[in-house]
């Protein structure tokens, strides 16, 4: 299923906040409206987010008057916005970059920047498919996974990346999978996203709370965890959803694979380790409620990191459509120094 | 504070699911009720379930008719049935069989297992304060702690193990101390008592939801983590709330102390390993609902574990009343074989 749908004058979002209790499509017409959709986290995902933007710049490029260089400038501007909508996902400034790029290379009229955001989403749509093929190589199609957070279609342009693996094992390579899904606090994307998904899609799954996963991992012969991935750092190390860095300690302990499954263009060349990786910390609110019910008392003070950092050496394998780089400590310093 | 006050012909309790909104105190006239408020954590924490389980058998006693043997055979039911309730807490069982065993010796009109439950609560008590004492001997008085669930006065006879360390150097011997608490999913325990304890008594606090729990621990210079437990076995392996394993996992990898607090009771030398402790399977309506609104689709399967092991090698001290015992790896067969 793909998150958004293009259109002459702007973009349609499935809101998935409200998923799976409601299907809701949001109009958005700018870069603004796409910003506050971003932050809102009505689109998520590293990959997804990246196109949502190179979409709103298409429509700001539509709407945008005057002089080639004040037409430059409006889209520059825009990218801004859109890049601090969300710190932590390298794809989301990538592919503001990427459309200017073009926007500023091209001829005014030719509507460049739609033409780059379109051709980013079609590269994620094959990425994902690439990913899926490399990534369910590296397994059985008899095997328990567990994986944390959702990383299906619509993290992406469509297709998915950890979630993606398994839906080839299953559907495609007609595998006997067993996925345990963790619910995700404190927006719950294992449990409306991925459970709901996996469900729809008849492998058999089981819920458990984040917390749950170690006691899972080591006490239910799960055989690999899978993540996606918010950036990758040029020596190896994971930024992704909160609570993954656990999952790998865990892994780490019961012996089995940790696999982290992303597009190329989550590995940032240019951010050497880690410790550079902006962590964005998200509202209070997140942590204190859950669906509009307080959960915890008023006015206790909250942190809300929204990414945490796996460090390379707890990696096994990360898969991209570029094949499989196998870890621990793959070190990206060799993709980037040939070219 | 006391999680229950003990009357003449009935034990009133603190409804502890209510908490912190609602302060209702509910009232238990036999062991059927004490057992369905045990099954309900309504009463929750190792030592209190041991504590409210002996209480019931009082109640049990003096309702008891018939011949001795009658009465004794009651009281037995009673206890099975008590002991039902909850399976991994090692606290229940040992304070039923206790209770039963004065019973047995004394002659039947001197309310034996009454004077047994109280002696119970106050040793208890005594405990919990022997506990802070080692406990807070291990820190300085500048400190920042992460712990888990919740393990102050309402969880025990009154003093608490954990917590009862973080409140000794907080407020007997004038500690500047931080706090993170994880908010405790399913039932929130951190967040609705811990972090709200903590607040009452001016202790800085930060709640962070579970899988925050490794991030925080490597990156805000946490010093130490501090949980309790529900039952140590012989070799010194841990059952504790759901939740605990990955945060020895996290302890391990900051290199920083991994610290248990609990009664004496909770040392099991009967239970070889942490193998052989039954893990407490609880209710999925409590993963797929928060205070009654639904945050997983309906139909999806879940297991939830209410216990996790952490083996001995991740446990740095286990900290009782009859003072530390230093890990890794501690054995306790050597308290066992010296009698």
């Amino acid at each position: 299923m793909d998150p958004f749908r293009l259109e002459a004058d702007r973009v349609l979002l499935l809101d998935q906040t409200r998923l799976p209790d409601q299907e809701t499509w949001i109009e958005v017409r700018n870069a603004v409206e796409m910003s506050d959709a971003i932050a809102r986290m009505r689109v998520r995902g590293a990959p997804a987010i990246g196109i949502a933007a190179a979409l709103a710049l298409g429509l700001e490029e539509a709407l945008a008057r005057g002089s080639a260089a004040e037409r430059i400038g409006v889209l520059e501007s825009a990218g801004r916005q859109l890049v601090a909508a969300r710190p932590t996902a390298v794809n989301l400034s990538r592919a503001v970059s990427r459309v200017l790029e073009s926007a500023r290379s091209a001829s005014a009229d030719c509507r460049a920047a739609r033409a780059e955001a379109l051709a980013l989403w079609d590269e994620d749509r094959a990425a994902s498919r690439a990913i899926a093929e490399h990534g369910a190589n590296l397994f059985p199609t008899e095997v328990r996974f567990l994986t944390h957070c959702h990383t299906g279609g619509l993290a992406t342009g469509g297709g998915g990346t950890a979630l993606a693996i398994i839906l080839e094992l299953s559907r495609r390579r007609g595998g006997t999978l067993e996925v345990w899904v963790t619910e995700t606090r404190p927006l719950l994307q294992g449990a409306r996203l991925t459970a709901w998904e996996l469900r729809r899609e008849g492998v058999p799954v089981r819920l458990i709370v984040d917390s749950a996963a170690a006691h899972t991992i080591l006490n239910r012969r799960i055989e690999g965890v899978l993540v996606g991935a918010d950036r990758i750092a040029r020596n190896g190390d994971v930024a992704n959803k909160i609570g993954t860095l656990p999952l790998a300690l865990a892994a780490r302990e019961a012996g089995i694979p940790f696999i982290v499954a992303a597009p190329w263009s989550t590995v940032d060349p240019s951010t050497p380790s880690g410790a550079s990786i902006p962590i964005e910390e998200r509202d209070e609110s997140e942590v204190t409620g859950v669906k509009e019910v307080a959960v915890a008392p008023p006015g206790i003070r909250v942190e809300n990191p929204a990414f945490d950092v796996t460090p390379a050496r707890l990696v096994s394998a990360i898969t991209t459509e570029r094949g499989v780089r196998r870890g621990p400590h793959y070190d990206f310093s060799r993709d980037f120094s040939r070219g």
